[in-house]
């Protein structure tokens, strides 16, 4: 291709809207531009690196035993009738009533048709296991889409669904997806951990997510500093305390006046002790029924943690509950003296603390002096809060850290959620019918792009990966005519011919303006052909990443960078 | 692939729904389902067929010197503002508001995106031309979607738009495009025909569309019969007749009472005559301004050719106008006797009419013994309506015919609607302002499947062209198990390592329920492995389209299968 017919609008401004390096180089660069809120149009350089990383999900997918399908954009409420899942959607929906009145929803995601699919055509054990995907647009109505392509309300998804018989089949189409997850981000030049993660309180048995480490991330990776263990800031763990071997004070509680005195900041300001010192109570509601949970003053209630020991979703109670349940108004909660009808689920770092502070569930009054089994029951000790660096690894204990990182891909064991709600059942060998057990396994191509530009760039530029590199190799005459041109051309046609997908810079412009754009774009390998080289026989070849130049003959060119384009593919894909 | 590892849902019954051949084998095949009006699922076997079209309409764009690109699905309302194509689109547009209370029209096209995208990246003539396209899905709230995928509400269309400096410029891209779509239905397959298409009465100097002749078609090609005249029907002329050799009676105009008729077929009824007899006269308005317009009883008014003739878009006057301008209420309009002011015009078949009926332009009244030319002027005469068969070709005279097709393709000089419109201009080598001269190019990919369906197909089911098929050899073992099994797995890993796409039917099921598969989903190649053959050391290669067997050596099978697929893609793409 060459450059001056194709468009590559590049801008030497950096946009002042984008926040983020991939946003900012990604305009820069003429990868994307802006259409709408949250709706970029990807021009021909972006759509190039976009369609490889397509490609080579696609490509693993395939390997994976996976079966490729399009599904609608347009979906029928009906069907979000029979799954329920309209309200936990809400506002992010987005659709609208067509000519015929009718509900049409524009795809967020498709769980709901492959399993009516699936009811359809599937009707024995021996059309399963079955594994279909698709790579699609989706739509999702953010109220506040930034990060250029990172989130958006209009968004490429590889989305694939598993159907098999039982739980232990369920397992190995997972892995087979985990396993291909791993080499397309790996392919794909993504240094990426994959964590475990929330399922969810209903259905969900196990769930990973892959995240491409990155202070742009906007998901937050907990990972132990000696071990394997990582997972999201939602699933992750601490190890339970040890008691401590030196037990604290056996100090009496004492209630003091605490006027107006009702977050943990206020109070431990005006008692003059630390955050860490006061016990946090909260009131929470699980289907209709209330439930108090305490975590120490400085962390943070992990309210799927709540759900889970609760066994179903909770919320904070309104005033009138917290008032009858701790006879007080809100922000003077305390565990001591509740009822036992109550259940009191006290988090983990909690019950080593010792001559602490908590609400005396009395208006303007907290206690002092309160020591967790002595002054109110541990029998429900749980994990219930967010990790903070420094918690102890679940596993080994050492410390856990906190990180960000982009979330590129999620695999999730469902169950029976969706084939029970649509009723998606197979038939065995004796004719019994059973819920199909299913997995959903999606990846956000968009930001494979964007993940390997924030996490590889320079200062310069994107440095592409070869794998989704636009071109591979940048021609580059350092003057676009005469002899420069013509040794230009004839290179050109040797690499097209050679399978290479080269761009050159036949533009009529100053060297320097063609290197600067050349190290923005980040093709991984540029050829410089100018006069002095001829002369000499030679063109320079320069890596993108490295900015290592190697002066090669001209005769010799052709087949050096076809066997660097494929050794650089042959190392990301061994 | 294996049968049982992807999805192929069969058919035997007939869907009652669906009318045409294509729906019914799409269905029957397991190639889609519908999830809701017009809008389909892509099941495994219908997918690859339209990714392979897909991919031969990227392939030819990449060749024509088009550049792929991606524009979002969601518009901003406001881009559609500037052009003034809300009122035009209507109820066809899908739109819904936001949470941010914006209108999102969901893309049925792409001129003003791609016209935004152009006005703010490219400036200068050495920017130009530019042809970029997309391979995207596109949405019309058809209020009647029907035919399965070829009227649907949600479609994969390639759009394509050029930009050039001038309109010979435009020439040479709009050229190129042609040419491509010539490659592109021949290597699908397709017979085609492309047709001179009417462009509108704004912009447009030059349309085509490409047409798949069939009978399922809602399209009507009009052709000649002996030259390589076609066209459209709403585009289509007729030549004009000569003046008889024997010309009409001179009659005198006789003014005959007809109380209440008022329709060509009434009067002609009431007064004994043929509609051919009667000249239909109907009143217009362009632009504010009435006019009149004539053509023979038993044909139509072409209103775009009306509008072409007026110079701008004409509807049908109210009563009051018609009163006005007639002296008479609606239905007893005749040419004669009419202010000069207001403009007559006549099409060519009435010109040589002698002794006509004609309205009386009054009340309950026609006229007998009209002469054109002696009893109303000729000043305006032109061609006015459709053609009906057996008019002459405006080329060579010989009888035009009419037949249905599907259109597939359409290729359209924009000129400068959408660059006035948007603002989207370059500067010359002079530094002078121009609006850029634009094109615009549609392919309909899910039509270009049905069309290959429609008209390929037999009694027995699909006839893929190997280019579309979704596999090019199906090997079906007669039993899948022991011996013949085995035969199978080799040659399917010899074929897949020969790169041929082959799809193993492994069921457990009887050969006459896979033989009758085998012809519904129309792999071109089916290769027989039974227990018989082996013992001779042979396979039957059965050929799809013709029903001929052969039987191959099994030791030769895999080169004799590899070069025939090879040879017929090579066919199609000479």
């Amino acid at each position: 291709m060459r450059w001056t017919q194709t468009l590559i609008p590049t801008l030497k401004e950096v946009p002042s809207d984008a926040e983020l390096r991939s946003h900012r180089l990604m305009l820069r660069a003429g990868l994307i531009r802006k259409l709408t809120a949250g709706a970029y149009s990807y021009l021909p350089l972006g759509w190039r690196a976009l369609r490889k990383a397509a490609e080579i999900v696609r490509d693993e997918m395939d390997r994976a035993g996976a079966v490729e399908v399009h599904m609608p954009v347009l979906q029928p409420q009906e069907l979000w009738d029979e799954s329920g899942r309209m309200d936990d959607f809400g506002p992010l929906l987005m659709k609208f009533r067509d000519q015929h009145n009718k509900v049409n929803i524009l795809g967020p995601t498709h769980e709901e048709v492959v399993t009516d699919i699936v009811r359809n055509t599937v009707s024995s054990y021996k059309q399963l296991p079955l594994t279909l995907y698709q790579i699609q647009v989706k739509f999702r109505d953010e109220i506040r889409p930034r990060f250029g392509v990172l989130r958006s309300r209009e968004f490429l998804m590889k989305d694939a669904y598993s159907f098999d018989r039982d739980a232990e089949a369920l397992d190995a189409s997972y892995q087979a997806q985990y396993d291909a997850y791993e080499r397309i981000f790996a392919r794909c030049g993504l240094t990426y951990v994959a964590v475990e993660a929330e399922s969810g309180p209903i259905g969900g048995s196990a769930s990973s997510e892959f995240m491409v480490p990155s202070e742009a991330g906007e998901d937050l990776i907990v990972s132990c500093s000696s071990c394997e263990y990582a997972a999201n800031m939602e699933k992750a763990a601490a190890k339970a305390p040890e008691a401590p071997a030196d037990p604290a004070p056996q100090r009496k509680m004492t209630q003091v006046d605490t006027p107006d005195q009702r977050t943990i900041d206020d109070v431990a300001a005006f008692l003059g002790v630390r955050p860490s010192d006061l016990i946090k109570t909260m009131v929470y509601v699980c289907g209709g029924k209330p439930l108090v949970v305490c975590v120490r003053g400085d962390h943070d209630v992990n309210e799927n943690k709540v759900a889970r020991v609760a066994g179903g979703p909770v919320e904070l109670a309104d005033e009138d509950t917290i008032q009858r349940v701790t006879g007080a108004p809100v922000g003077f909660a305390g565990p001591q003296g509740l009822s036992r009808d109550v259940p009191l689920y006290v988090d983990h770092a909690v019950s080593i603390m010792a001559g602490a502070v908590a609400g005396a569930n009395a208006a303007d009054a907290h206690v002092t002096g309160v020591n967790p089994g002595r002054d109110f029951p541990l029998d429900h000790l749980c994990d219930l809060r967010y990790v903070v660096a420094g918690d102890g690894c679940p596993h080994c204990g050492a410390d856990l850290a906190i990180s960000h990182g982009i979330e590129v891909g999620h695999v999730f064991k469902l169950g029976t959620k969706y084939s029970d709600a649509l009723g998606a059942a197979y038939l065995d060998e004796n004719g019994a019918s059973h819920a199909m057990v299913m997995g959903c396994y999606g990846i956000g191509v968009n930001r494979i792009i964007a993940s390997a530009i924030e996490t590889l760039a320079d200062d310069a530029g994107i440095v592409w990966p070869m794998s989704l590199a636009p071109y591979q190799v940048l021609l580059t005459p350092i003057r676009a005519k005469g002899e420069e041109m013509a040794a230009a051309e004839t290179l050109y046609r040797e690499l097209t011919d050679a399978g290479v997908e080269v761009l050159l810079d036949d533009r009529d412009a100053r060297a320097g303006v063609k290197f600067n754009d050349a190290d923005l774009v980040g093709i991984p390998i540029r050829v410089n052909v100018g006069a002095r080289g001829l002369a000499e026989g030679i063109v320079e070849v320069r890596d993108r990443a490295t900015g290592e130049v190697a002066k090669v003959p001209l005769g010799d060119a052709c087949a050096r960078l076809a066997g660097d384009v494929r050794a650089r593919l042959a190392a990301l894909n061994p």
